[in-house]
Formats: structure tokens, sequence, C-alpha cells
């Protein structure tokens, strides 16, 4: 089921911040844009309800009417994302509690104290009103509740609905001291009332970490949780005037704060905000977009934001060169998006984001290179129509991407301040990437058994039932791939005991004595049986094979040189692989010739910077070839057939502009 | 007028730290370094009034009697800058709260908050006593209210003042509202209460700049104007009793708290303090004195601090090498001081400045390099007597320093974290220093038409009236220089709409469609039409030159290659150049090359590290050659004369001595 | 006095944390490496005390019924290192109150405030009743008073006695004005009640210096003492029940919180924990043991905690090398320790330090690496049994380690951010050790006849007796060594008046008139009388020889090229040296060469990495040769004799084996 008619072009639109006159030129100019979207209402709360009793929907009324008149589909947001003044000032308990311990006032966004029952209660009111009055409408075709959703808060309501949350997974204190091994330390709990939330007046060590990971990460998830329950507070208000349309929230790709994968189960489509820095590798950016189309396991998404050129609050907000804001469009769609938003379609004329671009620029009309490139690209969707709605990803390979593991890895003490979750997904993503290869980002509660290859990075944090489905998936014939860091700990962070990496010691055959981290100034080397050597770094496995065989093992330099390193392990029709340590270039490479050498996942050998892409819909493939370089590159199409945008049959060597972007028909 | 009938030459000296005994040695040792003036009683309010109730001058006396009998001139100081603990364990309302919302007990000093009612009436009262017992003094020749006031109080009491503020500026709340922009993000105020003070539990964002960059900068504002009104009340306090003593307070350059321009106003005299690091450019020493001089209008101001050797509280704080202090004291008179003072007379003998330099060290003797060389400098001042007082600079070229334009190009987010208001004024104040040309820095309301030239850099700010001014200043046959990051916003940071830089395009005949952030590891080119290449970097503007003609166009690298970056507009029968990108040292000698060939102003090519300034006193005019380097230097002089300290005619090609200073009267 | 009868082997052992059946297999695998005791009830205070009224031994006499069936020694610990959540949630005040003026909640370790009436009751309490209970055992060998205390409180108790303590030792408030030269920016107290604890809501400038560093030293002081008083509060109640047992409380080195002088006078024997970093030179792990045995001048202490493999709380944690943690371990044994201990003998299963070593790791086997060395490590000390116990070291030379200095030098403001106590005492230290010389670390109030050399380098803060001890040594024939930074200032950080060195001046016959400090890319250069010439850096000191000879000038380069630099003052039948700048390498050398040559100190020329020294018990002379390399190295054993733990001959040239350690009987 696609959601919409045609692929959405627009954006966050705010014409409450500036005087009626301008909507009318706001209307002519958009429409030269072929944009036929606006997302409204995202900070609008202290205007709709100026105060405790009064709802004020006229300046929202006009809003859509004009919208409606041209034409335009509305995502139709709540506009909870940011307290007004008088509910901060009258109600402290909607204001946020920080790390530190600070009760604040009010300002900024993302404020609200998600166990307030004041917001609760005012924020599911608004969300209903709204539902009530703008639900009917045939192009409100999308809900947006509140906006990128994240944080935390410490305060009494927090920490007392955290202790209901405790109470309801862990029953008995004996329970929840095991579960955080609360004896260390003498730490034991004796009731409920004892436990403190974890920030810096209480266990923390530094500005994130505590002294007991199971209390942070459990804070981690009730936070997660709660920050759900404002989402879902609201949703089910809409639902009740609106059962229809489909609702969502504007998520943030790798973003830590909140369990996606819970969160998507709640949402009836994915919608997310890119927000690249200039000096982000493509490939991280291209993995993000898979991970949100992972959310809902391969449903299509909405691209939410992005800028049509620069942003405001990197440290260096570099404009998008012509044509690279086509380019991320498209791949984008390439990747999943249904939808092309911008965030924003007019600039701001003060406060924080008013260098931030959009479609219109400060000097206010459409004879600027933003607009023009914008124009470019409306008039390219609109060609487009409906065409790839909701065409699906035929990926063979899966990354298991896990929000406790993320939380796990980074809040526990040890081995080295290195390991950072995203890094390691992206160090195996990235050479799936260079090989062309469509990968699928897979829960770890996930379906396996579509993919010839499931590689769990890091898998740090895991459960027993987890580890059966993944050593049913090799035995079922799968390949599977894991590295250091991985099989430690169970869901509360205490260590599986009877050697590592524990539950998955049978399924790769190996035991995993000790690991040793270098500093940064310090490499080893691996050296593979066919005598191909690499560096390799940060953390190094002592490894012992049980059952597996060995690919590499150390080279000279530490104690361990001569050691394994890389292992395989046949178990039942598939293969289990382990890598012991961070590998560099020539290793990763080394290692994912011999990964795929016996699987039937096609690589696409092309030149740096090209990506190629593949989305089917109904028995239709779809290839997008897209050159994120600066500069013409020759590449030979590996698929022929018939490029839409410019509607002409494509085979064999061709030169791709810059940024050039082709979709082909196969 | 001249405020003194000689120069002052002394400093800070607080006898009330040591026995009386050392005091008589203290006239001996500092009579012989020739020095004529005392500034005393800055941190003595807890001396002075032990309690509530009581006032105790015992001390104070003795110590003006001394001096007095010693025939000392008095800078005497109301001891206000450092609360007495009584009163902050008393009176909790006159301790500051901070950014971080803590309200702070008992402890260091500038620690008032200045909209303490009870700060207030006890400075006030404290300055009145002292008016009316020393202010008939003949010796005391100088007020100097406080001490290095600045810093920041977000305490209830600045609240509610704020808000009085706040109204009588704005009038509605509506007013506010649209000045702040606060519709974004839905910061709609309904009520004056709403207003929240902008630190980290409001709207901060970091450290420093808030999400409102209106609000942050009208609390700056705020903040400026209640410090003032703390230095007003008591110079009102003072004038009751002696109404005809100068009253000044020592200010810090370009220090970034307070709106300096404001304040000079109700400042009889300027005076600062010069604590250079070891690393500080001579040329921004030279810089701030000349700030200091600007402030009111020319005025000759006071050096009330420096250190005869060493600081303390820099991270490397090395010694003065010998001929340095007198050549910087020296620098200080070209600049415009009339006095030379040191901190400190008599070093501490314990507490956090204990290892800063002082006329008599810690050996408190006569015999020490540091004595010797006050000396010299003693005889040489006594000698030239009142020959340089209140002498003027004969400067044509004019560099706009604003204090809202340094707040607003700080405290707004994007386009890059490099940009620092200082050091773009000061990238522009070093070409001309270069050339040895005599600059004043002028008030954004100040005189321009005096000046040949008019270099406004990063002129960020800007309301209707101002840039009326200046395209008048330009009509009339003035030549004015801007760069990028001018002509954006109005006074509470909204943007100008209808195109950059908003109502400077006239004047510069140019649109500034876009800018793009280069991050610190790129740079591009520039190339002028004489075919010089010079580096740029950090931004670069895109520009359409309207009526303007293009100077140098941006060389191969970025999109923006062959585009206008420096053009030049006639308007009238002046000249209006923009500068839209940072240029490297290549490029802006290029630049002042061409901006100053058309203009009767005069460069003087001396080695570097040699300064030439001049001041000009009722006809006479006297040239100040300064060494700066610690080796001889050879230079020819550019204009022959009586050189005052040997009393020798002094012509053609010298050598200067390490640290060497001629004066010359021509 | 011996207080042990073998040397103790084992180490932290945490049952509790784990299910009984694991007790065994604990039992079996510990007696196969041959361990001999087991410190308990670290962190347990929770179990022993559910509640305010109860108190449960029933699973600690378990653990100890165990362990004295299966004949180990017991260290008993208090457990009070950690507060219960139940008392921290009914008595706040048991928590501390940080630097910032945050009152804290439950949470992590070390966190009971020192002034708190509830905490002094309780763990007194919980002290005899563990005397009471277990104080007859004989295996109990060694109490162990709560864990490596430390840190600050700054809540109104700690105020409260801060207040009391400073009025015990100033007696007026006048006096201590004059000793924190309170005039200074006229913090004037009138009453006791002004004082204000110095953290960052009174005089604080940055994390821990104040402006008054005479307020922080004393504070700090008051810290140390209050601290310490919780140390004698359990002790006093345990010696109740048992008054033989040796009590001890594990130090950390060079650890600055504590004056580990004063505090050792109250233990009975000193232990402490040695965690170098992967990067800590062997040299300043060898000076901190020594400081440790300097503690009680010269009495053996306990190594109580080491890691068997490695670490979890550096940044990046390293394994030892096969061999090394034998090698460290007799290291500490070389330099005076009479036990080996371990933290921890099995593996935490959760919490921040499941990844530090331990003798049973995770796999919870005896089949491992780490187990085999320690078992290794364990056969050895089982047959050198009581050999070594209570040797001493036969040190000529001393140095002077003193935590006011420590303090004073860290604490005050100026010349350089670079100065570090630790780094200026190692300095010197490693140059004795490259030659392989004995050193004791030495209070400034300890004995100095002994030693032919004295060292102290930055003794900044010295009083009157002090300086005369000095002297007296210096008169009766003792070589001593002084360096920049000395003799500056008072125990309240005043500076002595008249000319640094202060009290320090006859002995050594100079005046120091100025000190210049280097920024860091900044050196100069020192000439020695012969020739020689060395890079010296951070201070420079301009010195005038009055009674003294010149040993080297400065080099070319700053102002004072060809002034004295290092001194030598011939005084009564004595040498003092002073030093007046940090030298490199080459200067150290030559340095040394000059100050040894006239002494009976033998020095011993062994190759980088190779450790040499002795210990002597009885008339029997042992030598301890250490290869701290990874490698083999050929060395020339400097005394043949049995070499104990092969039970052969050992005499000149052979080669050691990668961290190889011999111990030689003479």
């Amino acid at each position: 089921m696609a959601f919409f008619k045609n692929m959405l072009f627009g954006g966050d639109y705010n014409p409450e911040q500036w005087p009626e006159e301008i909507w009318v030129e706001d209307m002519r100019i958009l429409n030269l844009a072929k944009i036929n979207s606006a997302t409204i209402n995202v900070f609008s709360w202290a205007q709709l309800q100026p105060d405790e009793e009064t709802y004020d929907f006229s300046t929202l009324d006009k809003i859509v009417e004009m919208l409606t008149k041209h034409k335009y589909q509305i995502v139709l947001a709540t506009s909870t994302a940011a307290l007004p003044a008088w509910m901060s000032r009258r109600y402290p308990d909607v204001n946020r509690t920080d790390f530190e311990g600070r009760a604040h006032k009010f300002g900024q966004r993302h404020n609200a104290c998600p166990n307030s029952p004041t917001f609760r209660k005012f924020s599911a009111k608004l969300a209903g009103k709204l539902g009530e009055r703008y639900g009917h409408l045939e192009n409100v075709v999308c809900w947006h509740i509140s906006n990128e959703y994240g944080g935390n808060c410490y305060c009494e309501n927090c920490a007392k609905e955290f202790r209901v949350w405790l109470k309801k997974k862990y029953h008995t204190i004996e329970a929840l001291n095991k579960a955080w091994n609360m004896a260390f330390w003498g730490h034991t709990l004796y009731s409920w009332e004892d436990v403190v939330v974890p920030n810096a007046l209480g266990d923390a060590i530094g500005t994130e970490k505590t002294a007991f990971a199971g209390l942070s990460i459990d804070y981690r998830r009730f936070m997660s949780d709660s920050i759900l329950r404002n989402f879902t507070d609201e949703k089910a208000a809409i639902k009740q005037h609106d059962p229809k349309t489909a609702i969502t929230t504007n998520l943030m790709g790798t973003f830590k704060d909140l369990d996606y994968f819970k969160w998507a189960k709640e949402m009836d489509i994915v919608s997310w905000d890119n927000y690249p820095s200039y000096d982000t590798p493509i490939s991280l950016t291209a993995m993000r977009h898979d991970l949100m189309r992972g959310l809902k396991d391969g449903q299509s998404f909405m691209l939410m934001e992005q800028t049509p050129s620069q942003q405001n609050w990197q440290p260096y907000n570099s404009l998008k060169r012509p044509g690279q804001m086509k380019n991320m469009s498209y791949q984008a769609v390439a990747h999943g998006a249904d939808t092309i938003q911008f965030f924003q379609l007019r600039r701001s004329v003060g406060a924080c984001e008013k260098f931030h671009g959009a479609v219109i620029e400060h000097v206010g009309n459409e004879h600027t290179r933003v607009f023009r490139e914008t124009a470019e690209l409306g008039q390219e969707l609109e060609k487009l129509g409906d065409t790839l709605l909701d065409a699906v990803t035929p990926a063979k390979v899966g990354i298991i991407f896990d929000w406790s593991n993320y939380w796990g890895l980074e809040y526990t003490s040890g081995p080295t301040i290195e390991l950072q979750y995203v890094d390691q997904i992206h160090h195996y993503y990235q050479e799936l990437f260079a090989r062309n290869i469509d990968v699928d980002m897979v829960s770890i509660n996930g379906d396996f058994e579509k993919y010839d290859l499931l590689i769990a990075p890091c898998l740090y944090m895991i459960n027993q039932e987890q580890a059966q489905k993944i050593d049913a998936y090799v035995n079922n014939g799968g390949h599977f791939v894991t590295t250091m860091m991985s099989g430690l700990v169970d869901e509360t962070d205490n260590v599986h005991l009877g050697g590592y990496p524990g539950p998955l010691k049978e399924t790769l055959g190996i035991w995993v004595e000790e690991f040793d981290a270098l500093p940064p100034e310090k490499t080893t080397q691996v050296v593979f049986n066919d005598g191909t050597v690499s560096d390799c770094r940060m953390l190094c496995d002592i490894i012992h094979p049980n059952t597996a065989e060995v690919l590499a093992n150390y080279g000279k330099g530490e104690f361990y040189a001569d050691t394994p390193v890389i292992t395989r392990n046949q178990k039942g029709s598939g293969m289990a692989y382990y890598v012991g340590t961070m590998l560099s270039e020539t290793g990763m490479k080394r290692l994912f010739d011999e990964l795929l050498k016996a699987l039937p996942i096609e690589t696409f050998d092309l030149p740096e910077g090209i990506e190629w892409k593949t989305r089917v819909k109904e028995n239709q493939t779809y290839h997008f070839l897209l050159n994120h370089k600066n500069e013409p590159v020759t590449v030979t199409v590996p698929t022929a057939g018939k490029e839409l945008l410019t509607e002409t049959a494509l085979s064999g060597t061709i030169e791709l502009a810059p940024f050039d972007v082709k979709i082909i028909a196969e």
C-alpha cells in the first residue's frame, strides 16, 4: 500500500512568522517549483493555545484554507515539540531536569518532561482537537506528531515512573539487584524507593555513563518508552477522529536516544531528517537511509527534512554544490524514500535557524540558484509521478543494528574509549557500499532467513534466544559474520560466564580468552592464509578455535603473533565467521572477497564515488546510478534500460556529469 | 582641557596589606623612581565598612595623609569592586547568580549583582562618604569607581529589572515577540512575566549563545546598562560633594561585555588596563589603544594598569624584556595616553596575584632590574612634563568598532564558528598599522566626515539610519570598505529581507546571493584584475554586481570560480568597496594598495617591528618612532626634528637599539 | 617486626556476588595458584546492614568460615567505602556536596561526607561490630579500613567543622586574615561565620584553585584531616576488640588529596594500589613504591592491589604482556612490598569493573594465560617464604616529597601552568633510577642525617624551622640540591619577603631576582663550566650568587645569557646546589655526574630497561635484577651470588629473558 498518490515534494512551512501579504508570494513561487505539499504547524502550540482555557485555530485555518485552495497536500504537525511559555511558568512539572540535576525553566524546544502529567494531558488534548478539526480533510495526507523526539529528563516525576517501569519489568527488588549486579560496590537496594535516577547527582561517570551500566541502559529504555508514550498519547487522540490518515514523527537516522525499532511498530510510516555534515561519508548517509527503511522491514519512508543549500548549526556550514541537493534527494529515493521534503520552504527572518537554507531565500524571490535547482527537481518528480512509490530493495545482505547494543557498547567501562557503535557498523557497511551491494539494516529481532549473508559487528549484548536464532540461521545455511566485542553480556550488561563469546561460542566454534586494547598510536598485523597482510588496531582478541578453521593469524609484533584472528566455523549447512580485531582497508577487502566468493550476491565494481542501487516494484526493476563526485566520471552502466528522467535509452559506457543521476528501468 | 598638570606616573598602591614600617620604605623608594601618583583604595570596602553601621576611614586617612605629605597625586578608587564578606552573608541578594543558574556565596571580586537593591544602596553610600571626606583635597586628581566592570548575573532581581527594561524599550509584548521573532519555535509570550533570563536553565546553546539571539543581545545590552547604572550611582554620589574632579573607571580594551561607547558618555576620562600576552601582536595592542582613545572621540586616556615585568594569570607569564616596559609605555603615549600607571607599586605578600610584577619586588628594595627601568622612565617623564598632554592623533582613516555588532556576530548561529569580531577588525587594522598610518576607532554612531577612508569589517548588524549615514558619507566623497557578513540584520538580529547586504545594497551596488563556509582545512583563491593571486578562506560570498565594478574574482577551485569577490561602487563623489571573503596577506596588501592609491593618506614603509605614530598639540607635531623588536634595527627617520628624550637633533638613517623609543618634535 | 609470617599472596575476593556453588570452584582454583590470602568485605555495607537497626553477618560468616577451613589468611575490610542506599535516602547528610555546590544523592563509592555525624556514627559502629566478631580469629592478619580514601565535600556540615578546625589553628580571626592575606581584594573577615568553603560558588578559579591559595590549602589539609578522622574512628572501634592485629587502608601512590605522611602515623602498616597506565614510565612506578616505603620511614608495605592482566577504567586498557605481571610484582618486592595482592581474585559478572582483570577470568577455570602466570608466581613466593619479609633499603640518597608543597605549587597562580609537582620530583628521581641508585622518598619533617645526598625539587613552601633543619644538614656535611620555585612561601602561601629563595638564601648563597616563564614552544640553553651545553625550558631564574660558585650559566638566547643558572655553595662541611631551570636530559646527566662524583654512592651502569635494587635483612643483602623490557637483554651482573628463584649461582654476563627477574643473595 502506497501512502501517497505521488511523490510528496515540499517541506516545512511557517507562514505564521510573516505577514499575510507574503503568503501570496509564497503560493506563486512554490507553484513555480512544482512543490505539491507543505508540512505545517510544527511549532505553533503557543499560538494555538494562548492560555490554559483558550484554543485559537484562526491562523491555522487560514493557512490550511490557502494551501487547500492551491491544491497542496498537507503534512500536519501537532506542534507539541515546544512548550508554550505560559505552561512552563504556570506548571513547572512540564520542564525537564537535566543530567546535572538542574530543573529548567522556559527555553529551547524538545523540552517537555515526558512523564509530566500536565504535558501529557495538554499535548493529547491539542492533538485531539487538531484531529477533530482537520482530520477529515482529504489533502491532510499525513500526521506529523511533535518533532525530532529525544533527550532525557531526571525529575522526580520521572524517578517515580521509572520505579513503576522497573517493578513491572523485574517484579522484585531482588531481581533488580541481580539484573544490575548491585552487590558490586554494595549498592544492594531494599526498597523501590532506593532507586535513584542515573545522573550527575547519582551514579554518573562522566557525562553519560554510570557505574552501573544496567541502570543506565534501563533508564535509557525507560526514557525511550516514556517518550514513545507521548507519541502514542497523541496518536490515540488523533485516531479517535481520523483513523485512516497515516501518522509519523520525524526520526534522525542513527540517533542514539530512542529505540527506533520499537518506535516504528507504533508508526504508520517512518520519516526522517537527513543532515549530513560537509565531511560525512556518503556511505554513512546511505546506511542511515537503509536503517530508516529497515525500521518497518523494508517499507518506504519519508524524507521529512533536508536543507536545499546549507545548515546553520554545524561548525562549518558549507553550501551544497550545484547538483548536489538533487543528487542527495535521489539517493534518498534510491534507498526507499517516497517523499522529498525540505526544511524549509521560506527562510525565517530571525532566531537561531535564520541562516539555514530554504527554497525561498531571504531575497524573497525565485531568482536564485537554490530555487532553480529545486524547480528542476520538482519538474522531474512531477514527471516520475507515482512510478517509484512503494518499490522495495531486493537486498540479500543484512546488517544487524540494535539500540540495546548501541547503548550497551557505549555505556560500558573498558576496554577502550575508541569503541563507537555506529562507526563499527559503518566499518562493515562501507565495504558492501563500495561493491554496490544492496543492504538491509535489520533488527536483532527481525527475520534473518531472507538473507544470504548476515553481519553483526560488535554484537556485544545478546540473550539466549537471540543467540539461538542466529545459530538456527547458520544451521539452515546462512552465512553469519560477527566481530570482537560480541556475545559478551546479557540485556542488563551482566557477562555471560563460561568464556567469550558467551552464547555464540558454539555457533562460532571458538573461545576468546582475552582482548588487548591498543592505544591509538599502535597497530599490529593480520596475515591471511594466502599471505595478504593487513594492519589492524584498537582491539585484538586472543582466540582459541574449537571447531572453527583459521583464516588469518596475527602477524609479528605482539605476544599473540601467529595466533588466530579471523576464523570460520561450518555449522549445519552454514558458515559463521569471527573477526577478532578492527581491520584496516586491505584486510576488510580481503575479508569480503572471502565472504562473498561462495555466495550468489552480485558485486558491481564501479569507480569510486559512483553508487548503484536497485528498487523493485511489481516485477519492474529500477536502477539508480548516482555520481556523488563534483566532477565528471566515466562509467559503464551495469544494466541497460530506459532512463526515466531523460526518457532515453541508456547503456554502455557513458560520462556522468558532476552529481549526475540516472534512473534506469530495466 | 588637560585633566592633569603633568603625566601621571605611578600605579596601584595597597599599603593596608603590610605594616606601617614598610610605608616609610615605600615613600623612599618610589620617590627614587620619580613616581608622582598613586592609585589607592581599590579593594578596601571590607576595611572601610566592617559592618552595616560602621565606617572606619582611619587607615585610609593615614595613607592619604602620607601621600599628600610626600606630594603624590592620588587616583582615589571607591572600593566597591569586591563585596565585604559580611554583606554577602547577611544580604544574599548582593551575590550573583551565574549562567549555570547557581546562586553564589562570598568569593572572588567583581561579584555584585548589578540589580541588587542592597548593593546599589551601600555602594552609592560609600562613594558619597568618600567624596565628602576626600573630594576637597587638591591632590585627589581623579576618581576611580569600582574596577574592571563586567560579567553577568541571572538572579530573580535581574529578571525583574530586565522586564522593566524591556517594557520601556518595546512597550508591548507583541513588539517584543516581533523583535525576537518569538513565533519561531512557538516561543510567543503573552505576559512580561513569561520573559526568562537567557542562561543554561532557559534558552542557552553552549556557554554563551541562546536559541534567540535577539534575547541574548538585549540581555547583554541590559547587563551593560545595569552595570553602567552602578557606575552612575556612585558617580552621582561623588559629584554631590566634588563636582569638579574627573571620574573614571578602568576599562579593558576590546572586552566584550560592556558597550564602552555608551559607557564613555558617562565617564569624564577613559582609562584602561593593558595586559597583552607574550604572543599578542603589537598591532592588536595598538588597536586597543586607538579604541580607548576613540571612545571619547579622540580625547586622551589614562593607562591605568600595566605590569612592570610579568603577569601571573596568563598560562605562561614571561618577563618583559629589558626596555620592553618602557617601549610599551611610550606606545601607549603615542596612541593617546596621558598617564603611565602600573599594577602594582609593591608586590602583594599573598593571594592570587602575589606573582604579578610590581615596581617594588618582594625583595623590597630598589636594587632590581625592574626598579631601575622604572626609574629611568620616571626621569624621562619628569623631563617631558606636560609636553604631550592632550595632544591629538591626526587620523584620516576610521575603522568602525561596535559592540552590538560584536555581540550580534558572535551570538548568531552559523555560518561558521570561526568568526570572531575582534579578529576581523584587527585583520583590517593591521594592514594600516603595517603602513604606519594613523587610525581612529570609531563608533557606528560617530562622525565619519573627517575620514578619507572608513572601514567597517563585518558590519553585520545595522539599522536604516546607520546605513543612510554611510550612504551619505560615500555620496559626499568618502571611501567606504565593508566585507562579508555585513548588512545582514537589524538591531534585534532579524534579517533585512530583500537580499543581502540589506540596507547597504544600493551603496555597494551589489547583491550577495549566498555565502559558503569553508572548513579550516580548505582555502580557495582570489584573482585581482591585474593578475595578483591570493588565498582566501572561511567565508566566500557569491556576489552579483549591480552598479559596482569588479576588482577581483574567485580563482579556480569552487563552483563560484570566476565570479566577483571584491567590488567597488562609485556613488556620488565617493567609493564603496565590498570584500566578500577573508583574504590572506597577499590579498590584503593588494587590496590596500588599491584603496590607498587615490587617497591623500601618507604611507610610511618602515622595517617590520618599527612603529611610527603622530600626535599634534597646538600646531606642534610630535612623532613617535618605536622599535618593538628585541634587536637593533636600522631605520631612516621619516621626519627630522628634535628628539625629546635625548634633546638632540635626529634625522637620516639611524640604528635603533632593541625596544628603543624616539620622540621627535617636528 | 614482620607483620606476616610469609609473603601474603592473594587479593580482593567478593563471593557475595555469585552463588555458593561457585565458591567451591574458587577454593579449588585459587589453591592451585598457591594463593594464601584473601581480602574480603570491601564493599558489603548494604549487605551487612540492611537497615538502620539490623546487622546480618551470616554471609560474611560463611565466607570467613570457608576461607579459614581452607587455611587462607584474611585481610578483613570494613566495607564503609560505599554508603548503603537506604542510608543515603534516609540521612541525606551522609552524601557529599561537590565542588559545583550540588548535593549528591545515592550513587558511586567513596561517597560519604567525612563530617557527617550519621556517617561517623554508623561507620564506627560497623567497624566495632566487625572487630568484635572477627578480631579474635588468628587468620585475620590485617584490617583494611574503608578503601582508597579521597575526594572532597563542601556541605554545610563540612563548612561548620572547617570553622572549628580554623579556630583551633588560628585562634583569632585577625590571625586567619593575615594567614590568608585577606586584605587583598578586600576579603577581610570579621566573624568565623564569614568563612565560606572554597568551591565554585565561592572563591574558585577553574576546577580546583581559588583566588586565595591559603584558603584552598587549608581546606585541603582540613579535608585530609577530616577523612583521616574517619579512619581513626573505625580504627579505635576495632582496637577496642582487637588491639593486636595490624590496621591499614589502601593508599594510592602520589595521590594528591591526602597528606599520606600524616596518615601513615595512624596506620600500622602502609598498603597501596599500583595501577600504572600502559605508558607510565617504569621509574615513576618505582618512585611511588619508594614513596610508600618512605611513609613509615623505610618500613615494608603491602601491595594491596594490582591487576593480573588489564584494567577497565583507563582510556586504553592494554593487557600486561606475558611475564610482565610477575616482573611488576617483584619490582614491588624490590622496593619494599611484603605482600603481592590483586584486584581481584574472580572477575565480577557486572557493573563498571567487569572488564577489569582477575586471577579467575570470566571463563571460570584455571586454563588461562593469566592464571598460569599467577600460579607460577605463587609457587615462587611459596618457595621464598619469609626470606625477604621486613628487609630494608640501604639508600644513601633522599628525595623530599611533601603534600603541602604539592598543593601549594599546584594551587598558586603563575608563573606557568606547566608546573606539576609529581613531574618535577620524578624529573630528579629518574636520574637516580637510571644509575640504579637506591633512593628514599622522605618527609620534609623526616630525618635527613642518614643521607649523603638530599634532593628537594620545587621546595616551594617551607617554614623557618624546616629551612634551619636543611641548613644544619648542609653544615654537618650533607649535600643538598634544590631548584627553581623553592623557598618562596610559608605554610599559608605568603611570600617570604626580602628576596628569593627566602629562608634558603643563606644556605644556597644566592639571590634569585626574577623568574621568566618560557612558553612550551621555547627553550633556551645552559652551558656548564666544562662547556657541556644543554637545553632548558619552562622556567628560568635570574640568579645573583652571593657566596655560591657558578657551575653553569645560561647560553645565548635570552637577555639573561651568561648569567648563572646552576650554583654550588659550600656551607660548613656540606654543599648546597641550586638549579634555576628545568634541564633537559643532557643537563640532568651532567648535573648528576657533578653531584655524585664527590660522594660515596655507587652507580650501576646497566642497559636501559634494566633495574638493580638492593634490600638488606639481618646482615644478608639481596639484589633484584629486573628486565623491564619485553625482549632479551644481555647484562653483566653487578654482584655475584645465589639466585633465589632458580637456586643456582649467578655471575658474569648473562642474558635476561623478556621481563626476567633475578633475586641474588650476595
